[in-house]
């Protein structure tokens, strides 16, 4: 931590703040960020970002240019819409999702809402179904702003192990059995899951493990005396460039109501336009939307009617065609680079999608921010998103730290091979 | 409350979700909007949107054009930005706030945070405050939707009293004695005050009273033992069309690490572009960023370029100037139709900015909801916000029931007097 912000948290401590915002911790995305700032000739390949060069800068101008004609839909591209968002988005929404899976039917436009992002819809999410103290189960690792909600509101997480081949059912049934032991299971409300192409890691959860998961949630209802919902955070769920889609947790049809599908269009499209959704069962789509009334009573129109827009012409099919070959090649180039510079030792999954490799040192080697490896890397200017970051803590294990985040999403083609043979050199000499 | 809520409420209350979901009502807003769509031929007197024939059509999709030139600053408005926005956004804002106040100087852009909308800022700022049982110092009426984010975070709200010349200062001292009395006062975080134009009265507040307020909270904040904020929501004052600018808290110079200000370009430029600002003193700027790190890291680029260019091209002045002159003329035919049409012991202000006219029956006639005045109103399609909605629940005076928020914003010019003669007519039969 910057030596600045001490003297910030002290302050923090001695005024009128909620225990809210002093549980909120300085996010350690902000710190990265500031670090990649200060070495501007530093490789980053620690950021989320989606490429640059794939940004549809052209087709958005051409899009806003038929949204914003003269009368009635330029107008109301302008104007506040409905807190739950515009209802052709909503149902063309429904129907994409309709046609990824056969199955996730039954649903209607009232059941989706449409959010600033994903992201505040797992934030809203969160906020209909925890008070502090509750559990929430993850994914170990997790994606890290996810555990920033958990941690500003108080609510601790429960790690479940992750593998290439999805969530490790048996070790669901386990921390269930123990929850249920220690009288804890009550306070447990949900399982938090990112099921494509995760982040961190960039793998995805077959169909079958969602569904025995849903099970095995259903199973101890009865103990929690309430619903255990399962949400399901498909955000890299369009940036598929190998390998077949897989059928969503709404495709289980007898747990239909016990599933909260959070989706978005700002990733595979613009992360600048911040569009995303959630199909949700009663009463949690009621509640996100009394919710998103105090948040803001609505996404921004204008954004909205741009992807509605860039929907209706095909224009973001098209646009997902491209990215998709651009992923897959700068995949290529990174997994090339990590097979030419990383010793055997270090293992990770070949990507089929999203924007992450996740590389595993071998045991007793370490990763974390305070490790020589990411000082040394910082040193020779190349970043990477340190693995621990990424694990919840459990008091039940020790959090992992051999692990890196490392994306192929934001560096340009030609400073992935440039990054790896750094990293691959440090590597080497530890 | 429409019957199916009233099952939907059963549902809510035996699930998983949490203590804030289950505070959470259903907005006031919502239903007057379901009763609007539900009679297309009723003319609406309540909504608080702005005019759609003054939304700036051709200018956005000029601006856009712009903005997505190919290349990188294309690329930068689709990508996303950082959590507290665009530098120099940011930048311009203090400077507009500067040029308004020449008082309201030594903040520097690190003091600025883009938002999604001013209603989020309100919302985090809440959040970074509040625990629930705190309490809020609101005036009397006050702006509903945030008495919502008051009643889902288990805030408690006192009210103090309002007049058309700003805050009752004695009534202000009185209700913080009465706190410091009853051994409340620790829990008392800021005074919440709308202060130009107010929603729902159309009343500004003087700068010297607001220079009182913060004077009274400093000296209170002893018995406090914290820091007592005065939250300035400014989101009416660019529509200002007679009169002169009042300066704003922020030029309070003592006080000035106890005001919030939070200002907005939706509201002036278009709805539908949410672009929200604040200007937070340490460690409220520190926190809200931290929060917003977890609600969306970043208000959507795409969103901040298009006002951005907006304010260096100087068409947002332009448009600033059309508007003025627009509502104007609304605010006119609306009090031309007041004056024709209403009994004269209806008593109000002349309006001055802002989108609304606040309407004061004689003594013991009610307006509420459930009065025959909203709904003989309703059965002659014509609506209006009942006063009751904009009061807290305060037992320290029972809740006034006998006032209307009548919008001249979003009607049509030749509706409005329609509007009003007939609940003229209807207010004589009374």
């Amino acid at each position: 931590m910057p030596p600045s912000l001490s003297k910030l948290n002290g302050l923090m401590r001695s005024t009128a703040l909620s225990e809210l915002a002093r549980r909120t911790g300085e996010p350690a995305i902000s710190w990265l960020i500031k670090l990649s700032l200060d070495r501007p000739k530093l490789i980053s390949l620690a950021a989320g970002f989606t490429d640059n060069q794939s940004l549809p800068v052209a087709e958005a101008a051409e899009l806003l240019h038929d949204v914003l004609k003269p009368g009635k839909r330029g107008q109301s591209a302008l104007q506040y819409g409905s807190t739950a968002g515009d209802p052709q988005l909503r149902e063309r929404t429904l129907k994409r999702i309709e046609k990824l899976d056969d199955r996730a039917t039954g649903f209607t436009p009232e059941n989706v809402i449409i959010t600033h992002g994903s992201q505040q819809l797992l934030y809203m999410l969160t906020e209909a179904l925890c008070n502090p103290g509750d559990i929430v189960l993850v994914e170990d690792p997790t994606y890290f702003v996810y555990l920033g909600i958990l941690q500003s509101h108080g609510i601790k997480a429960r790690a479940v192990r992750l593998a290439p081949n999805g969530l490790d059912i048996n070790h669901l049934e386990q921390v269930l059995t123990q929850l249920k032991r220690s009288g804890e299971l009550p306070r447990v409300k949900m399982l938090y899951q990112v099921t494509y192409f995760q982040n961190p890691t960039g793998w995805t959860s077959p169909h079958h493990r969602k569904a025995a998961a849903l099970d095995l949630l259903r199973k101890y209802e009865r103990a929690a005396a309430h619903p255990i919902y399962l949400l399901e955070d498909a955000a890299y769920r369009e940036l598929r460039f190998a390998g077949d889609d897989e059928p969503s947790a709404l495709a289980v049809r007898k747990h239909r109501d016990r599933v909260l599908y959070a989706g978005t269009y700002s990733k595979p499209f613009a992360t600048g336009a911040r569009v995303g959704f959630g199909i949700l069962p009663e009463p949690l789509r009621t509640a996100v939307l009394r919710i998103k009334g105090n948040h803001d009573f609505g996404t921004a129109n204008l954004l909205q009617q741009l992807l509605l827009r860039a929907l209706e012409t095909c224009k973001y099919e098209a646009h997902l065609a491209d990215i998709h070959a651009r992923y897959q090649r700068k995949a290529r180039i990174m997994t090339a680079a990590i097979k030419s510079h990383f010793p055997s030792n270090v293992t990770r999954a070949e990507p089929r999608g999203g924007l992450y490799v996740w590389a595993t040192l071998p045991a007793g080697k370490t990763s974390g921010v305070k490790s020589r490896l990411f000082r040394t890397a910082l040193q020779r200017d190349v970043l990477y998103v340190p693995g621990e970051l990424c694990h919840a803590e459990d008091p039940a294990r020790r959090k992992p730290n051999g692990d890196m985040r490392i994306s192929f999403g934001g560096a340009a083609d030609a400073d992935i091979p440039v990054g790896i043979a750094r990293l691959g050199s440090i590597l080497r000499d530890l």
